[in-house]
């Protein structure tokens, strides 16, 4: 099955303990797009400026994600600049330039049309909708969003929840959405927001799948938790959520059918992708991943976490 | 095997969301020593004061704990308030007094001799060290301390972690003792000082399993991390890293030999025994289980993790 993305594309410069990288190629897409590139066809709705080229379209060539859905515009492309240094949970934002991004009216190709996937990387609520309208073909819809879409553009974020399959978010964000601090208890009202399915990223200590309630089912039961890898060194977290998000949705786009094992195993995959992500600056380690290795790190993950 | 127990026996008032207890019995010798008689024999090092009596020895007698080694003194018992009211997570302490703790001085009944585990609760470094000194015999000693004492007694500290076989301690205490803020390169500094296996206790993400390194080992290869449960209302976190270190214990007390598989199910029992303690304000829950529904819940802990 393919995936279709929408989502940024974007230079970054970042400061972590390790070091600092200038104008680093990111964005969600672009992460998302080469997690997911290691399972499924993957599409990317997008805009750049002009100093997106032939280097920067290599990189997505190299992994045969389809680049007919990423508009050229005259202008720069969307920039960010932030730094770890003093907690690698939590980047601190110097500069965001959304440049070309400010006007982007996502297109989507009409040989995108047959995905069987849709993922909403994190941007203006109002443009998730707009492709999440234009795309009703599709078998599953994930998405992520952020603090800022939260706290200010909440009724915006309410009609995309509305569309959704799964929510894929943080903690922090997902106390937030639902006004409640308790785990259990926000998931809950989170869903019953519209995702049937949320997945709860912890940072360095995992994620947490919740299922939508049945009146028979119990809490625990309607649950699963994925580790993540306890890692000597994070050399930079940038695009770490948006690695998870490749790995869980490509991981599902590869299965014939999405069974609850297969969401499971997909959380797994998530974990890894993203663990993968962190051991490099910027999309670096993504892009030089073989199927082996992401195998192996699998069952890596699965002798972290089973008793036998 | 029989497992022998120094620590407090206490009255906590407690303050949380759910509401307020005046004086329950509390202690971590207390939570340890009822989680750990779920699956093994528990003898018990004390002091007590003239507060405690019937009421509170029947306690202990309900779950066939050995109290010949609690102290009898003139005075009053270990008292501690406190109040979980931001952050279920950290409690804020508004009075400790220490009573006849001020000068407790362990003994250990001849009886006890012959115990094959050994647990020193988070006490005094300088007792902790002079029970450890007297049980030479012992199979595994497992430890527990807290900020206070890596804090301001470290050098006393260092002397029991190098007779310890097992540390259980949290995030911030492992990051605190290592001077590291990378939970991987921590666990390695806090082995080095002694103990061979090292627990460290996420709270509400589980807890994480290290082992010291071989030169062969990869890291990840040599970490076992289990799930707390993701639970809908926590009463009263009072004693849950007492609980779990009860479950953990007692639960290796109970394996005919101790494989690195024995170590795996420990860890989802101590994770079982802490889901268990903090249900219900102080001990109550950890006074009225049954090993079915110990049981049933370590199913729960293995569906929550597991694949297949």
């Amino acid at each position: 099955m393919a995936i279709t993305v929408v989502g940024s594309i974007a230079y970054d410069s970042i400061e972590t303990p390790v070091g600092r990288r200038e104008r680093c190629l990111g964005g969600a897409a672009t992460y998302f797009s080469l997690a997911a590139s290691y399972f499924c066809d993957v599409r990317v709705i997008a805009v750049v400026g002009d100093d997106f080229g032939s280097e920067q379209e290599a990189v997505f060539a190299a992994r045969n994600i389809d680049m007919r859905g990423i508009e050229h515009t005259a202008g720069k492309s969307f920039f960010w600049e932030g730094s770890y240094l003093d907690n690698l949970n939590e980047a601190k934002t110097h500069t965001t330039e959304l440049n070309v991004f400010a006007t982007f009216n996502p297109k989507i190709p009409n040989a995108y049309r047959d995905s069987e996937l849709l993922f909403l990387a994190n941007i203006d609520p109002v443009l998730q909708k707009r492709v999440r309208d234009q795309m009703p073909q599709v078998k599953l819809v994930a998405g992520d969003t952020m603090n800022y879409w939260i706290k200010d553009h909440r009724a915006a974020l309410y009609e995309v929840l509305k569309g959704l399959d799964v929510l894929l978010i943080n903690d922090t964000e997902a106390r937030m959405l639902a006004g409640n601090s308790n785990l259990v208890q926000a998931a809950r009202a989170v869903m019953a927001l519209g995702p049937r399915l949320l997945v709860v990223k912890h940072g360095e200590y995992g994620a947490t799948l919740f299922h939508e309630s049945t009146p028979k089912s119990k809490s625990a039961e309607r649950t699963f938790r994925a580790p993540a890898l306890p890692l000597e060194q994070v050399v930079d977290p940038t695009g770490a959520g948006d690695s998870f998000a490749g790995g869980f949705v490509g991981y599902l786009a590869s299965q014939p059918e999405l069974t609850p094992g297969a969401f499971r195993r997909a959380m797994f995959y998530g974990s890894v992708m993203g663990s993968f992500a962190v051991e490099r600056f910027g999309t670096e380690r993504l892009q030089q991943l073989s199927r082996a290795e992401i195998d192996a790190r699998f069952h890596l993950f699965r002798e972290l976490t089973h008793l036998d």
